[in-house]
This record gives C-alpha cells, structure tokens and sequence, in this order.
C-alpha cells in the first residue's frame, strides 16, 4: 500500500438504526471539507460485490454459516483492492457503509464463527486496510426492527439477514459492544435516542475527538 | 458429523486432462457395485454455488486474489453442507470434479496466495470433509490447454481461469505436485499419456490400491 492520505470511516448498526441518514451528513460534511468523498457499501460496491450482494440477502433462503462468511470476505476483499485502496492513496474520504465489523458482529457473534477468528480474517481480506473511525448507531433490535418493518411495509420486504430472529440480533449487538471495548479509539457506539440532529451532534464530537486534520490521533 | 459410511472421490487436474471422461467412469464403476452414486462439481453443485460459479468464471473480468479464494471458500462449504456430508452419512459414493485441492493449487500456488494457508481455509470452509481418494489427471499445460481451445473452438470460449498466462498454469502444476507429496494416502498422480482405457486402467489400480470394500486403508 502507498503512501495512505485519505480518510476511512464506516458505518455500522443494527436495522433500522438511522445510519444512512447520519451517513449522508458524514458525506457532506467532508465535501464541505474539501474532500472528495467516496460512498459506497458492503457487500456490494464493485461489480462482484454486487452480485455477492444479491446472493447473500436475496437469492437463497439459507445458507451455510461458513459460505455466508466467505460471501461477505469475497466482496470486502474486492471493495479493499478496487475501491477503498486507491480512494484512500488519492486523499478521498471513504465513507463505508458496513465494514469488517459487520461480519465480525453478525457472522463473528451472531452465527458464533468467533470475533477473533472473523478479525483476523477480515485483515487478511483487506491486507489489512482498517477504518480510521467506526461509527456503531446503536438501537434495541426490537425497536430497530419495528421501524425498518413499518418503512418496508411488512415483513415480506425484508432481506434475509433481517429477518433472523429477535435472539440472532441480540447476539448481534452483544458482539457490537464487545468490539467496542477491544478497540475503545476508533469504534464509537453512538446512541441513538433523541433526534437526527441530537444524534449528529454525537458524531461531530466524536469526529473532534478522533481526527486532527482529517487524520486519527496518534 | 454423524457416522460417515459412503466414499468421496476428487477430480482434480488441469485444462483437457481427461478428468471428465474418467468422472463418468468411475460413477459407472461406483453404480455397478450397488452405490448411490452422486455426482457434483465445483465451484458450484447447490444454488448458491451455482451463482459463484458464474461470477468466478464468466461474470467479471478481474477479481483481487483474495476475493477469488473467498468465493471458491463460499461454494466449497455450502457444497460440503448440503450435498456432501449427507451423501456421505447416508452411504453414497460421491464423485466431485475439483475439490480443495483445486484452490490449494490455484489459489495457494497460483495466485501464491500459500499452500498451507489454502488447506487450512478449506478444512475450516468444509468442517474437516475430506476425499478418501483425489485422482490429479497430470497433463503439461500447453499440451492441456492445447486440446481445450480446441474443443472450445478458439481462446475465446474459456473461462477466466483457463484464459490465464501459461507460466500461471506452470505454478498450478507444481502446487499439485507438492500436494502430492504432502498427501501420499489419498493423492493419486494418474499420468495421462496413452488412450482413456490406459488412464482408467491406474485409476482402477489406485482404487484397487487405496480403497478396500469402499473404505480407505487404515
């Protein structure tokens, strides 16, 4: 890898959580900057990790743990080498939605395939390539699951991973809170009481807390 | 895994090895003998599978290295779920063309991506599922490729894979070699020279040699 000059931050969630919302003002917030701004998302954002994508919330009711891992490995390790890399060398912003925790969470705690085992695997897909600030929005799966259901308009609507069992998404964000605290400087659990605007306020700070110049603190 | 009473058989070998006329006989050989006998492939062999096999071989110009070996990872332990395991416990022979092996040489050797890191992944993606016996048609690669473009009818019919450099097709052959020896018991080098009768005359030989009413020798 290049010299690196950009700067990387993902988002992460439970359904329903607002983070495609507080993801569109993160963009902003660094065009502002002057920043190009790369968005883009996991799994998809390349041309295999679209059909991944599709594969894995669409295509087929279930799937092998182990396969649902590979899948989502597959399409992060083409988003790393295709997109993400050569943003961050040219100096953009990357603004992911889902990263590497993602699988750690759901298949790493919620299919108990190991939060060590998933980290590990996700370095070796990425060859390393790590978010300089991560952003968890944090919400109660039932609370979260109820308003992404009302907005899809019945269950029917939702994508596999969405429609495992109340029990799956607890484990979810069990795994969340326990990333959080193996690594305390660029994993923020942001809460998500209050209003779009109450939850922005804690990204900004947050963002001041972290970056200097668009850089991670030391 | 329950109690394993079938026998699993690989195909592995380059570009117009042979393997697929020999698969065909060693299911006739299996079925003469009173087996369920089922046959698969991969990448591919389950409805997941199926979709990464399209994306592996004809979808996408160029995937990273990583990439590759997670998709070939996610079709192997949907494979080994679904359809080998319970082939297995029930009794059946399963004859599978390319199996570990083939992202051991590819990916592992090819790619140079590691030969032992490639097992370890495919013992992790399959649960430990291993062949009883792998036949690798040995065929120099210019001579193999040779006889596929010709049946293809022109370079431009080949997959993804065979569509690659010969020197990348030298390194999987050296792979294989040193899979072999690695895995003397089940790892059968069968020469290709001579007509098919010649070849499925060392495949029975091996067979003879390794399995003893369907079960490989202590």
């Amino acid at each position: 890898m290049g010299s690196r000059t950009g700067v990387f931050i993902t988002l992460e969630g439970g359904e329903g959580s607002g983070k495609t919302t507080q993801g569109l003002r993160l963009s902003e917030h660094f065009r502002a900057q002057g920043y190009e701004v790369v968005e883009t998302r996991e799994p998809g954002g390349t041309e295999a990790g679209e059909v991944v994508r599709d594969l894995l919330l669409h295509r087929v009711d279930s799937l092998d743990p182990r396969a649902e891992l590979a899948l989502y490995l597959a399409s992060r390790a083409q988003l790393a080498s295709e997109v993400i890399r050569p943003a961050l060398e040219r100096g953009a912003a990357v603004i992911c939605d889902r990263f590497g925790d993602s699988s750690t969470a759901y298949q790493g705690g919620g299919r108990d395939l190991g939060i060590d085992f998933v980290e590990t695997m996700n370095d070796w897909a990425t060859c390393g390539v790590t978010p300089d600030l991560t952003f968890y929005f944090d919400v109660a799966p039932e609370e979260g699951l109820a308003r992404r259901e009302g907005r899809a308009g019945g269950t029917e609507d939702l994508d596999r991973m969405e429609r495992e069992a109340l029990v799956f998404h607890e484990r979810v964000r069990a795994a969340y809170r326990e990333i959080a605290a193996k690594h305390p400087d660029r994993f923020r659990v942001i809460p998500t009481d209050g209003g779009p605007d109450e939850v922005w306020a804690r990204v900004l700070a947050a963002i001041a807390d972290r970056l200097v110049d668009g850089k991670a603190r030391p």
